[in-house]
């Protein structure tokens, strides 16, 4: 009998050593730039550009589906307020906000990037290239697909 | 006397037209994957990938600092429901949730990101290339100078 995959992921469990929830429990060098009973923001030491900050909850998720609501709650006010914090302090002109949600994340404890942004800083083009639906039949049908595991 | 550079930016007022207002007044074409009273989603016309979906408030907000916190829980558990939605309608693997926060904002009306995502679907290097901290008194300064900002 084929196991289901994702049962075997790494993602699903948590791994006996997570290096965020390290940072949470002050085990590892970090830079904290802001904590509450829920979260922690710290220092990305791999910034894209420089004060680009990871915000973790505590608890060990792994993907977003796994959080809470209320803590969602707690979590994204904390990115609104990291991301005016990031760009007033640093003479950002905005910010970057980003979750990769199990594929090209690189840490299995969900991390949100909260990066500063100058215009014309060269980031521009990673949203590039799009992808271009063929016809409407396509596209309507794509739509379905995602309304309908709404409902 | 020169001007505050805010208060000249687009992003600070509401323009003539908005396109994302004009979709959430059904005004012009859309392809709505889920609606409820302060917010909608529905299929970004140039995505990423396909099944790219972008949620919006319906009330025009241009960056997140002005979003009240309420409507802060409220589109990002929409997030959360999207991106299972988008994942496991369209057998994706995770999903990519961003927000690019006055630059690189194409609509300047405040939209999230949902996007499918494979493994080794192409877009791993988008994160790249790192910038590096020069010493240890960079990354305490940069780290102070945020972490003031939120006291």
């Amino acid at each position: 009998m084929k196991e289901d995959p994702k049962k075997q992921s790494h993602l699903f469990k948590k791994p006996e050593t997570c290096i965020f929830c390290n940072v949470v429990n002050n085990e590892i060098e970090r830079y904290v730039v802001f904590e509450d009973s829920q979260s922690i923001a710290f220092l990305d030491m791999k910034p894209l550009f420089p004060g680009h900050v990871l915000l973790v909850p505590k608890m060990h998720y792994s993907e977003i589906d796994q959080i809470p609501g209320k803590t969602i709650d707690v979590l994204f006010n904390n990115v609104k307020l990291l991301s005016k914090a990031v760009e007033s302090s640093l003479g950002a002109d905005g910010t970057f906000i980003a979750v990769n949600n199990k594929v090209s994340q690189s840490v299995p404890h969900l991390h949100i990037h909260i990066v500063p942004r100058k215009f014309k800083d060269g980031l521009k083009g990673f949203f590039w290239p799009r992808y271009k639906y063929s016809s409407k039949e396509e596209i309507e049908k794509i739509k379905d697909k995602i309304a309908n595991a709404i409902k």
